[in-house]
């Protein structure tokens, strides 16, 4: 028997390194974004003063982020080290790993590393925030290595719901990482290039120090299906559909997806006709880039759709989620300038929604319904698989990789929890995984793994044209405007002759507005001419006070009188 | 062959009576509610001039209900009738059955019939609104008759979520209409009272004229689960927490898995405490009325659970569905007085996330998991099932009942869509099926089917001590001020001199501050008062047109330097 021992379930631990070898300076990996939340994902790496990033997205508002467009990662730590970072790896296209990149690139210009359909869809991001010019875009493709410094990332083909998506393993001196972007295990993926499991095998045997890996699904068990069983789902529905139009709402980024609604558009002699402008805009590029097979003239404008039967029609929309503003929420809703939805419709909506949009698709579809049309929808009938590995792909990848350590990433806690008990079952140690959160700066070499310190991250809100200044004040303000409006008291005084020329008036927004609330306002008024008259009367003069005085008042009757709160805003003018 | 003829189904068609006969006075039946939306449920029967209603349920806000509490029927038409209104009859104890019965009782104060559960639950709302006394609450049971002026009301067991549900059989002389509330069917319930299936059956040998039935389910295929499996999964669950403290959290009305749960506590010599007000109230209820039946002893204050080590406890809560201030949010949040949650805690959801609810229980496992606790929530586990009747059950009872007309309810549109399909899969033809909506009137009787006007229905916003005084206007303006805040603009003028004295002072509230606002609220005061100025130059004296001025131009500037649209309030004051 050699040196390295075997535990009870097989696996072979790595001969740990002599302590004063030049192997035991650690790797610190910083997690800015990708754990405890869904989106905004990314990650940084260090060694010897070089850095890089992998990915950078965004995520959408939470539903307490009243009026925040979207949420981008904190680049503090980033604009700190400038000087150190050597490029950004991109996983691949979707929102929540290239979100945020026109941001970042603002604050740190460097090169740019991704495939071309991923480098197709940041182009679009980057030329709306009129950058693209100025930034260093590169295409790779799976084998590339690129050389960061001290790094070197070689990228591996992984499957996913957007073609093109890329694995990376990250070799320095201090051994071997690899790190997913998101994955799944498809062995009969619509473009034939199935995931490199060899050459993570191979990674595997090589020996590596750490695995960071998609979380996603680890709740789910058994294998994920292939997107191959949709369009198999297709070939039913379409029959099913019969001589009604045929509605399909999916992601627009899952070109796969789309092939196969094209492909059976074709095979039943459906014309095919885009709504929704992000659909239209990532197809474009699918097409340009060569990513996407459509025959000439399938495809016609959603003008033209008047000049075809039902039956000869077939329109593919975004919408999948409910979002209220979607194409497909505007068909449902009769509010579509192109499309009305009626009993000669027949709709496929090819998505699950997404935690938290349950309700809103469950509406879009309530309305579809009422006006006649037939709405596919549920799990059973396939109309829809996850990009994400399940359970079994999750310990697959875990046996082959054998790393010494495990990160999971890419989820909320609880999928990071069940992806670490996974790591348990394939035999890995507990004190060998680490759960790590946003902030958080694990440090890793053989024979050290550990969180060692925070760097600064979170969430930075993006609102209209600004960036980060919508904090937690201007937050919890809307949150109390929401609940019960405001009541404005303006008041004008005379500070030389020390009286109240004008006012109190009320003003109210959002507040409840009856019959009896003038008998409310005339009180409220009353209180504050009370409260203010008071303050003058004892030569109290600082404005602050006064208001202070006014709002207790002013609350209290409000609260007797309509058990509410709303937010009382004095006002003094002076003259 | 006799004279009624078969479908090809093999469905019998009943011979409709002659046209002159008094029979062709229809029925006339109101939805009040619990039609393509979930929650409060009512319904309306009128026949010969006297009237009665089936349930009265609230529902809680939706998302775009700032600041709304809780939302009941529109009893306009009850009040407009209310001295045709025979009694109220209510299914079972739920809050969508029964939460807007307290407000209803102060519109019309009628004889309210429902078993003693609902009665003892009844008696709890009552109280609170102190109207209890002034009430005449009657407790029915299964196989009882009520006289309801022209109607006779029949009540028959059913299964469900809460204990001492019930359907009803309605007779008069135009025939007789079976209407559910919630239900299933379950042949091993708790208490052992298996549905009345031979009634259902019975009653439908007689000849139904019209069916009402529960729709919630009507997507899930099959046979819904017992309760009982739930019992047998706590069997195993209870097994795997080992050493652990034990934490479940499930509906406080569902008495039969509290039964469940305090059975599984006693096998393992664990102790049971109660965390959540509404589950002390649903307890003390049940237990005074012999629904549950609890050892003595087991049963400790929460405040001495230090006394006990984990493996002898087992707390209950509320909390199931992720609401922020119930009991398990608290504890997941470390916010909860007397329990701490560490890796020594077994929690068990034994819920399923009402459609809307997914991320915020996402989140309390999180939470949870994040403090080290074991989480099982997953369906795979058998930790709850439904109270509803799937597909199978629902074609069952369609078949039993044979009704010459169906009316799907309790249900959003979808699930009202589905169980209109499976009547047509049992055979029934779709002229004589009605999706019928809020507000809308069906008439019925043998040889008439048809929707036949509307009465006044909808929403009514109770919020604080307001009941409907939130409108449209009030809520358009929170949702406004949620998005981006408030900008208040005031100005001082003096009228007889025709001029600005003090102002204009820009107030905001929600609105971005960080440094650069400075320099925009400079700019607003700015225009504004330039657009003042300007209205006083040209002598427009009407304060509308100036406040109308001011708002233009303070939007413009404020939208073009932070791509904001925030609600704009100029307010004028005049000395």
């Amino acid at each position: 028997m050699n040196s390295t021992e075997k535990s009870p379930r097989g696996r072979k631990k790595k001969p740990v390194k002599a302590q004063n070898s030049t192997f035991t300076i650690p790797i610190h990996i910083s997690f800015l974004g990708g754990l405890n939340e869904i989106g905004k994902n990314m990650t940084l790496y260090e060694y010897k003063g070089d850095m890089f990033i992998v990915d950078c997205g965004l995520a959408f508002p939470e539903s307490d982020m009243l009026g925040v467009d979207l949420v981008i990662p904190d680049f503090t730590y980033v604009q700190r080290n400038a000087d150190k970072i050597k490029g950004i790896l991109i996983t691949h296209g979707h929102e929540d790993h290239i979100g945020g990149l026109a941001y970042l690139l603002k604050v740190v210009n460097v090169p740019v590393y991704a495939t071309a359909l991923t480098i197709g869809l940041i182009e679009g991001k980057l030329r709306e925030h009129n950058m693209l010019d100025a930034c260093d875009l590169r295409v790779i493709k799976p084998g590339d290595r690129i050389k960061l410094g001290q790094f070197e990332a070689e990228a591996i083909h992984v499957n996913h719901s957007i073609p093109d998506a890329l694995a990376f393993a990250i070799r320095c001196e201090a051994g071997t990482l690899v790190q997913t972007g998101d994955f799944k295990i498809d062995t009969t993926p619509i473009d034939g290039q199935v995931i490199d499991i060899a050459r993570f095998a191979e990674i595997g045997k090589e020996g590596v120090l750490c695995y960071l890996a998609d979380s996603t699904n680890a709740e789910k068990p058994g294998y994920s299906a292939s997107e191959r069983t949709v369009g198999q789902s297709f070939e039913t529905l379409f029959r099913r559909a019969g001589k009604r139009r045929i509605i399909v709402a999916t992601f627009a980024s899952n070109i796969h997806r789309v092939q196969q609604i094209i492909n059976e558009a074709v095979s039943n002699n459906r014309k095919v006709a885009l709504s929704g402008r992000s659909l239209e805009n990532v197809l474009a590029v699918g097409k340009e880039l060569g990513y996407l097979d459509v025959p000439d003239g399938i495809i016609i404008p959603l003008d033209e759709i008047g000049n075809y039967e039902p039956w000869q029609l077939l329109l593919v929309t975004t919408g999948s989620q409910g979002e209220p503003l979607s194409a497909l929420s505007r068909m449902a809703f009769q509010d579509h300038k192109k499309v009305n939805i009626s009993s000669n419709d027949f709709v496929i909506i090819s998505a699950t929604p997404i935690p938290g949009n349950e309700k809103s698709v469950g509406k879009v579809v309530n309305e579809l319904m009422r006006h006649g049309a037939e709405v596919v929808y549920e799990k059973m009938y396939d109309v829809h698989v996850s990009g994400h590995a399940n359970q079994e792909e999750l310990k697959l990848m875990l046996s082959l990789i054998k790393p010494s350590y495990f990160i999971p990433v890419h989820g909320e806690q609880k999928h990071l929890s069940k992806h670490a008990m996974l790591a348990n079952q394939v035999g890995m140690s507990s004190k060998d995984i680490i759960i790590a959160e946003i902030g958080k700066t694990v440090e890793v070499c053989e024979g050290t793994f550990r969180e060692n310190g925070m760097v600064p991250a979170g969430r930075v809100l993006v609102d209209g044209s600004g960036v980060g200044d919508v904090g937690q004040v201007v937050l919890r303000d809307r949150t109390k405007l929401a609940q019960d409006g405001i009541i404005t008291v303006v008041l004008t005084i005379d500070s030389a002759a020390n009286e109240i020329v004008a006012g109190p008036d009320i003003v109210s927004r959002g507040f409840v507005y009856v019959r009896e609330s003038e008998e409310i306002i005339g009180e409220m008024e009353q209180v504050a001419l009370e409260a203010a008259q008071d303050c003058l009367d004892n030569d109290i003069r600082d404005w602050a006070s006064i208001k202070a005085s006014i709002r207790d008042e002013v609350s209290q009757i409000v609260y007797e009188r309509t058990r509410r709160t709303p937010m009382i805003l004095p006002i003094i003018m002076e003259v």
